[in-house]
C-alpha cells in the first residue's frame, strides 16, 4: 500500500504558513501581495521538484502538469487555493494545494506514468478578501469573469484587481485565455478542511462530499424612530432593535424545522445610532441561509421574510435585499463512489457529507466531473489563527485522493 | 425688566452645532474628540468675553468664575454638558451651557456684582456615548469616579477613557482633584430641554423639576463560540447574538408590566467578529432602565438578570455589570419656589414636573441645593438630528434662571 508522506505534508504547510503579512497572528496572504508571491515561488519550486511542467495563466493560477502516456488527453486536475482571509489559518486552501504536491510526489517517487496527465493546480483569489469577490479564479477558469469585472473590482485601498495583477506581472485583459474547456479536464478533485465539527465529533477520517449547499444572503434593514431612552413612554416607541431581535430569535427555528442540513445565521448586525440611552432608529443585519435542498432554502427565505413583515407596522418599516443566491451543486456520483471505495480499502472511516461552505470545486462542477474530500477541523474552527488539522489526518485524505486519481488517470508503474 | 438676548443664544447654539463629526446628520460630539476640542475652545473664548476667569479640571470640565463682592464665598453654579450622543441634536446639553454663558453675559452687560461668585460650568461626558458611563463628569465632581475606573472604561475602539483624556492633555490619574466640596458650591441650577412632549402639548413655557427618576444601566456580555455559518450544524452552535436577542425581546415587557412610568431600552449593541458568514462569538449590549419607583426599577433589573441567566448554558456564558445606579432624586424645594416666583413675575406659564431623563443636576444634588428648568422640545424629540427648541423659548428659561441666580448670588448693580 502506498501512503502519503506526513513529514513532507507538514514541511509544505509549515513553509507556506511563513508567508503571512501578520506573523504571530495567523495567516494573512492576499493573492497578489508579497506573501502571495513568496508562496507562488515555493509552490512552483516544489512542482518542479516532482517533475511537473509549470504554466501560470494570465491572472496567476499555477498549473503543474505531469508527463503522460497520452499527453494530449484531458487532465485529471487536483488542488485548491493558496490565498487566505485576513488573520486566517494555515490550512484553509493550502491543505488542498499540498495534497496536489504530495500526490504528484507519490507519482514521481513510485514511477507511476498516468495515461491521462495529472495536473496540480494552485488557485488564487478564492476567499474574496481582496476584492469582495469569492471564487474569482475558479470563476475565471469556467469563463464567468470578464476583463471589465477585473478593472471594476477594487480592494480597500481603491486599487483594481487588474492593477494588483499587473503589479506582479499578470494581465487582467487576457482573462479570456484563462478559460479551460470541458474537453481539457477529465475530472477535478479538491481536498479541503471541513471547517465544521462533524468529522471530529464523529471520529471520522474523511468526509466525501456529494452536494455543496445552496447559499443565499439577505440584508435586512429595519427603520424605526430614535428617541430618548428615559422620556419616551414604552407605548410610543418604534424600536428597530426590538424588531430585529424578534427575527433573530426565529431564523434558527426555521432552519431546524426545514431539516436537510439547513442552517441560518445572523452574523453581522449594526445598530444606529448605537447610544446606550437612545432608542435604536435603524438596524441592519445579514441573514445567511444554506441548505442541501433548494426548496428548503427558499422555504426558510420566505419564512424569514414573513417574520420580518410581521414586525413592520406603524413606525417600523423594513427593506430586504438578496445580494447572493447560489443553487446547490451536485458533485459527480462516479467519483464519489471511487472515493468511497478507496477510503474503504485504505481502512479509513468515512461519511458522505454536504459541504456547507462554497469551494472552487463548485465552479469546476460547471465544466467537469468533480470530487471533494474533507479532512477534520479541530474544534470545527476555520478562518482563525487557531485553525488546525493534524498532519496525519491530512495524510489520510491525500491517500484517498491519490488512489482515486491513480485510477482515473489510469496510472501504471513505469518500468524503464 | 432684564431679558436674555435671543440673538446671542441663537448664535452660540448655531456655532456649537457646527462642531459635529457628522455634518448634515446631526450632532456627534464625543468629549475628547476634535469636535469636543473645537467646542471647548469656543466656550472658553465666550466665557472670557463676558469677564469670567477660566479653569479646566483634570478630566476637562470647564469652569468660568465671575468676580464677586466676597470671592471666597461658595459659588452659585449654572450650566450643563456639551457632549452629545451619536447623531444627536444641537440642544441636549448645549442649551444649558448657553444659558450659563448668557446669564454671565447679562451680569456683565448690566454691571451686576454678585456677593457669591457666579460660576458657569460646561461639563464633559454626560451622555455616556464614548465609554458607556453616563454622568461621568458630574459623578467625578461629587467624588464617585476613581482613576482606576477611568483606566478600565473603554470606547468602541478599545481605548480607555484615561487614554482618550491624555490625548487631549487631561490626566485621569488626577481625578481626585476634580472633586468639589459642598462648601465650595452654594447652589447648582441647570437648564435643559425637556426631551419629552409635555410642555409643548400643554403650551407651557417652562418646566420646574422637583424629582428626577431612578436610573440604572447594565452592560451585558454574552460569550458563545465563533464558527463558520455554513459548516456548523444548528445543533452545535453557541450563538451569542441569538442569546442576546432573546433578552432584548423581553426587557420591554418587564418595563410595561412594572408601571410607574418604568422604561427599559437596549440602545447599544456590538457583535463580534461581525462577519456575515461567522456565528457571533460575543455580543455586548447595554440595558437602560428607569422608573419613578426604586422598587419597580429593582424589580425590572432582577427580571432582566433572570432572563439573561436563562440563556446561559453549555457553550454560552455571560457577565452583567451595573456601571450606573442612581436613586430617585428630590431637588431643592427652596430653589423650586424661587424658580416658580420668578416664572410668575416674568409672566410665564410654568409647571412642576418629574424628569424621566438623568441630568448632571442629579449628581450635584448629592452635595448642594439643586434646581432644574426644562424648556419645550418640539415633538418631544431628542437624541435626534431634528431635536429643536425655539430660541425664544430658551430665552424664557434663561430669564427665569437669571432672576433666580441674581437672587441667590445677591447680585447688585455695580456703580463705578
Amino acid at each position: 500500500m502506498i501512503h502519503a508522506n506526513t513529514g513532507r505534508i507538514q514541511q509544505h504547510l509549515e513553509k507556506l504558513a511563513e508567508f503571512t503579512a501578520t506573523p504571530g497572528e495567523g495567516t494573512t496572504r492576499m493573492s497578489y501581495s508579497p506573501q502571495g508571491q513568496q508562496a507562488r515561488a515555493y509552490i512552483k519550486e516544489q512542482m518542479q521538484a516532482v517533475g511537473l511542467t509549470i504554466t501560470e495563466d494570465a491572472i496567476g493560477n499555477i498549473f503543474g502538469k505531469s508527463a503522460a502516456l497520452e499527453p494530449e488527453l484531458p487532465s485529471v486536475m487536483i488542488g485548491s487555493h493558496f490565498d487566505s482571509v485576513p488573520n486566517g489559518g494555515a490550512f484553509d486552501g493550502p491543505a488542498g494545494v499540498v495534497m496536489g504536491l504530495e500526490v504528484a510526489a507519490l507519482f514521481h517517487e513510485h514511477r507511476l506514468l498516468p495515461r491521462y496527465p495529472l495536473e496540480v493546480v494552485a488557485l488564487v483569489e478564492e476567499e474574496g478578501s481582496s476584492f469582495g469577490r469569492g471564487l474569482l479564479a475558479s470563476s475565471a477558469i469556467v469563463g464567468k469573469v470578464s476583463a471589465d469585472e477585473l478593472h471594476r473590482l477594487r480592494d480597500d485601498q481603491g486599487r483594481s484587481a487588474a492593477e494588483c495583477m499587473a503589479q506582479v506581472g499578470f494581465n487582467a485583459d487576457d482573462v479570456a485565455n484563462v478559460v479551460r474547456t470541458p474537453e481539457s479536464i477529465k475530472a477535478f478533485i479538491e481536498l479541503h478542511i471541513e471547517q465544521g465539527p462533524v468529522l471530529e465529533q464523529t471520529g471520522t477520517d474523511v468526509g466525501l462530499v456529494d452536494v455543496i449547499v445552496s447559499i443565499t444572503q439577505l440584508t435586512v434593514t429595519f427603520t424605526g424612530k430614535a428617541g430618548h431612552a428615559g422620556t419616551t413612554p414604552m407605548g410610543s416607541r418604534h424600536d428597530a432593535l426590538v424588531a430585529a431581535s424578534q427575527v433573530i430569535t426565529r431564523v434558527g427555528d426555521f432552519a431546524r424545522k426545514a431539516g436537510e442540513e439547513t442552517v441560518a445565521t445572523v452574523g453581522k448586525l449594526q445598530v444606529f445610532p448605537n447610544g446606550a440611552n437612545v432608542i435604536p432608529s435603524k438596524v441592519v443585519f445579514t441573514v445567511d441561509i444554506r441548505s442541501k435542498s433548494l426548496d428548503k432554502l427558499q422555504q426558510v427565505v420566505e419564512q424569514t421574510k414573513a417574520c420580518i413583515q410581521l414586525q413592520a407596522g406603524e413606525g417600523i418599516t423594513f427593506s430586504v435585499e438578496q445580494p447572493l443566491m447560489v443553487e446547490p451543486t451536485r458533485l459527480d456520483e462516479g467519483i464519489h463512489e471511487q472515493l468511497t471505495k478507496h477510503s474503504k480499502s485504505l481502512g479509513l472511516s468515512y461519511r458522505t457529507m454536504v459541504s456547507g461552505a462554497g469551494h472552487d470545486a463548485m465552479m469546476f462542477a460547471g465544466i467537469t466531473r468533480v470530487g471533494l474530500v474533507f479532512v477534520p477541523s479541530k474544534d470545527g474552527l476555520s478562518h482563525h489563527p487557531d485553525e488546525w488539522t493534524d498532519y496525519a489526518q491530512i495524510q489520510k485524505g491525500v491517500d484517498v485522493v491519490f488512489y482515486t486519481v491513480k485510477e482515473i488517470t489510469e496510472a501504471k508503474a513505469h518500468d524503464q
